[in-house]
């Protein structure tokens, strides 16, 4: 730290992405990417731009609110486009969150939440999840703080009920509840059709997973429209052209491709089910998971060893080192091929 | 703004970006892009990741540092990539200004420092420029505030002599100056040297003007390590994965292809050259311009009548409201065909 940084950032431990490393070629299971390419439409959409990119993009992403308007179901007022949905996170720290209006959120969840919080110095609490690693309802209701819900959860996979979710946003009228549905589109309910109901509610997605497009970073935001206005300040006020030309059109080819998007989400879906009982065949406690990755450990071996194993062996997955989840990984669902070579060197390492 | 919407922000008025109206089609003189499309090398290069874009782009951004660190002569610990170089700017506020290191500036430049200002509730002063918008470095000697030199100036275009910009920086040990060289290939002398003598300088650069990528969104800083250090802690709890894999790979090849921006670049000299004294042919009061763009007034017309009459007429220029600037209008350099096509319009309004 240069004697220059400013103090306010005394506190600040930078979020940890997944590891990239380019020593050989791994089999990599540790970044929730899609092994599936974006769409073809998504991929010639973009390159088209490629050629056009001396200028600016469109600050008001109007191409990809109508598509994504016309494909979701939402109007073009209740949706907002960011440069992946860390930065519609961050602007929801930024927008909802000050110290008379501190945040909450799971004990173990997605890693980047405190660092935003201290980033924007909001003050925090985190809620414990129970023994199973399933949130308490009862834990969120009228708390008074604004909420952040991974759902279904990160790393843990684990989805709270649609019913229990609508309790949790009526019960905090005066607060944000913001549900981060990253990985919704891998069998979980969203509660995006809840904006129309509860001025309160933020939903946040991801065009990273379920669409192919980690690379290109772009996500967006589903609320009533005074709070996305809102959020616009805050885009308008840090980085009016955060989307480019060429995400721009890849998002939009990415949602036009809808029998793409769905035979990818299925094939997952059938992988999941696959690698979950190949792997509790080995031995190993599998969470239930309605999202791209499952959360699993094995009596027989501890978690930081599994990924050490693994790593030598050629395969990437995450390991975490918090206290109450250090036995477990989060793995990946790749391709069923990938998942054939992961069980595999599983029983090799286990023998 | 919602009942939610934190106080901090009850002051914050977004920054405007220049109009892109898509009612007509229109000669794009005002948002200072360039009239060249990216170098072939770059479009094919981002082209080519299209592909992958189901991959995390690289956080640590290592093609992009490498390609400029061999082309641009600094080393790999001395650059930060951002999502383009407002996301840069943003980031000094952050980590270089708060209240006790209030920021200040000049009263006409880049419009966006004061809204990062407020953003980030950072006190703020703006030094106004001597009557022929040229600064007085006498005004930022010794100052003790984090200080934001767009060198050259915009929307003025007129650039601050290295040796005086030495002395502030020498001036002012305890505190960080940012040279904000977005114009600096038009003809300015780059401070980025100064990064080897001087702890407290950092120098902002976008590939937006003179690389053709302003819709690919790619900016850089250049400093001493400890202080890419600092911004490196900001990005890495904003958004780590902040460029995309196309833009990353269309910096590298416009990097690369250097025999293309220097041709661009001439070319861009040469029309700024002719459009001036086409200009003042006409009658335009011209400021000296070491920028893509020429800043100029008419004594027989308004600034905002001119803008509205060039509209009209399917030419589009930036105006600017405040005061001291109004009867200006700010003209980007186009190709030679379209300056001949402004000029020639001017010569129809002003008959």
């Amino acid at each position: 730290m240069s004697r220059f940084f400013s103090s306010r950032y005394d506190k600040l431990t930078p979020y940890t992405p997944g590891e990239q490393p380019q020593d050989r070629r791994y089999i990599k299971l540790n970044t929730n990417e899609s092994s599936y390419p974006p769409s073809p439409l998504a991929i010639e959409m973009a390159r088209e731009e490629a050629g056009k990119l001396q200028l600016y993009s469109d600050p008001e992403c109007r191409s990809l609110k109508r598509a994504a308007a016309e494909i979701l179901g939402f109007s073009e007022d209740e949706l907002i486009f960011t440069n992946g949905s860390d930065e519609i996170l961050n602007f929801a720290f930024m927008a909802f969150c000050d110290d008379s209006h501190p945040a909450a959120f799971a004990d173990i969840t997605y890693g980047f939440y405190p660092v935003f919080a201290a980033l924007n110095s909001v003050p925090y609490r985190e809620i414990p999840l129970r023994e199973d690693f399933t949130p308490d309802p009862a834990d969120y209701i009228g708390t008074n703080e604004t909420l952040f819900i991974a759902n279904p959860n990160a790393p843990t996979g684990r989805e709270l009920p649609m019913e229990k979710l609508k309790e949790i946003i009526a019960s905090n009228p005066g607060r944000i509840v913001v549900v981060d549905e990253a990985y919704v589109d891998f069998g979980g309910e969203s509660a995006a059709p809840l904006v129309r109901e509860y001025d309160n509610l933020l939903v946040t997605r991801t065009f990273s997973k379920s669409r192919s497009l980690a690379g290109a970073r772009l996500g967006f935001g589903i609320a009533c429209p005074e709070l996305i206005r809102d959020l616009e300040t805050i885009r308008y006020s840090t980085n009016p052209y955060n989307v480019n030309r060429m995400t721009m059109a890849a998002g939009v080819g990415a949602l036009k491709d809808q029998a793409y998007f769905e035979r990818n989400r299925t094939a997952i879906l059938e992988t999941r089910a696959y690698t979950a009982e190949e792997l509790e065949k080995l031995g190993f406690s599998v969470l239930p998971s309605s999202a791209n990755f499952v959360f699993v450990k094995h009596e027989k071996i501890g978690g930081e060893a599994l990924y050490r194993e693994l790593r030598e062996r050629g395969i990437l997955v995450r390991h975490f080192s918090p206290e109450r989840i250090r036995e477990y990984n989060r793995i990946t669902i790749g391709s069923r091929e990938e998942m054939e070579a992961l069980t595999a060197v599983l029983r090799e390492i286990l023998a």
